[in-house]
């Protein structure tokens, strides 16, 4: 339902219609829409929505883009990372998947970044996203040497001063 | 051949014998080796090492970063942004894909970035790939806003830096 009505579009209670079971059950067994999608569709081993916010939540406003850079890859490298090729596979072969995606994006990451971003939060939280994305990729799917074997904290000191200026310095 | 053999495995020699002409037949008409693969496999409308000679060999050294942007943009911008998104599909899915591209800019790409950067030249070149495969997964693949309709000299200032301390700016 997910990727014939997008994201926006599937509610929680015509899934679960679906499904034969109550809405209330969907929202007990996983936690809501954006833990749904993110479990059955993009098939993640953790809630992005609940690890932004933690990132977010605590420590320095200074070294926030190393703490990102150092949740995903920690998250990851823990993780097989054939999961994320499988996330990167599906959005490149289905555009409607690609579009929930987006729409999953929009509402459970992108409002969180441009929360913390000094201005222009929209394309400030594309460019992290760019980056974070392009990071998987290289390390987990094309897996190029050497970043694909280095450990979390080179990646870290090399990537998270990136993220900052994405999102809090000077873009022009 | 490529993705049976991996890149460095697949000589223009035997692969002109299983297509029954001469291997100067092959170079005469693909230009060599690399420009097979990036024609024959990745389907890229461009020869990257060429484009790569042309950037690096052009222009202030401090603008690196922004003439790269620039380029890949304006070359992905002119071409059907599916290419691209076949191209990362078909790395995400085979490994032999994977293991021939990962040879690929090997011979291509990086040792020609790793030329100009001030040393650490291999991470350094991986960094700059992470960016703009990212890049091009936000615009053309997975579409997210308002990074897929920014004009391209929007992006050049907002990335561009990026690379040029990809390359040449400290990493620690």
């Amino acid at each position: 339902m997910f990727t014939e009505q997008g994201y926006d579009g599937a509610t929680v209670r015509a899934i679960a219609r679906k499904a034969g079971v109550d809405a209330a059950m969907v929202n007990h067994w996983f936690g809501g829409k954006e833990a749904l999608f993110a479990e059955a569709v993009l098939q993640l081993p953790f809630n992005p929505r609940e690890q932004l916010t933690q990132v977010l939540g605590g420590g320095d406003p200074a070294t926030l883009g190393e703490r990102i850079v150092r949740t995903f890859l920690t998250i990851w490298d823990a993780h097989d990372g054939g999961i994320f090729a499988a996330m990167i596979r599906s959005v490149a072969s289905h555009e409607k998947v690609a579009k929930a995606l987006r729409e999953f994006f929009h509402n459970n990451v992108f409002g969180q970044l441009a929360g913390v971003a000094a201005d222009h939060g929209e394309i400030r939280s594309n460019l992290v996203a760019s980056q974070m994305i392009g990071l998987g990729v290289v390390r987990y799917v094309a897996r190029f040497d050497p970043i694909a074997a280095s450990d979390v904290e080179t990646v870290v000191k090399a990537v998270g001063p990136t993220l900052q200026r994405y999102l809090t310095g000077p873009l022009d």
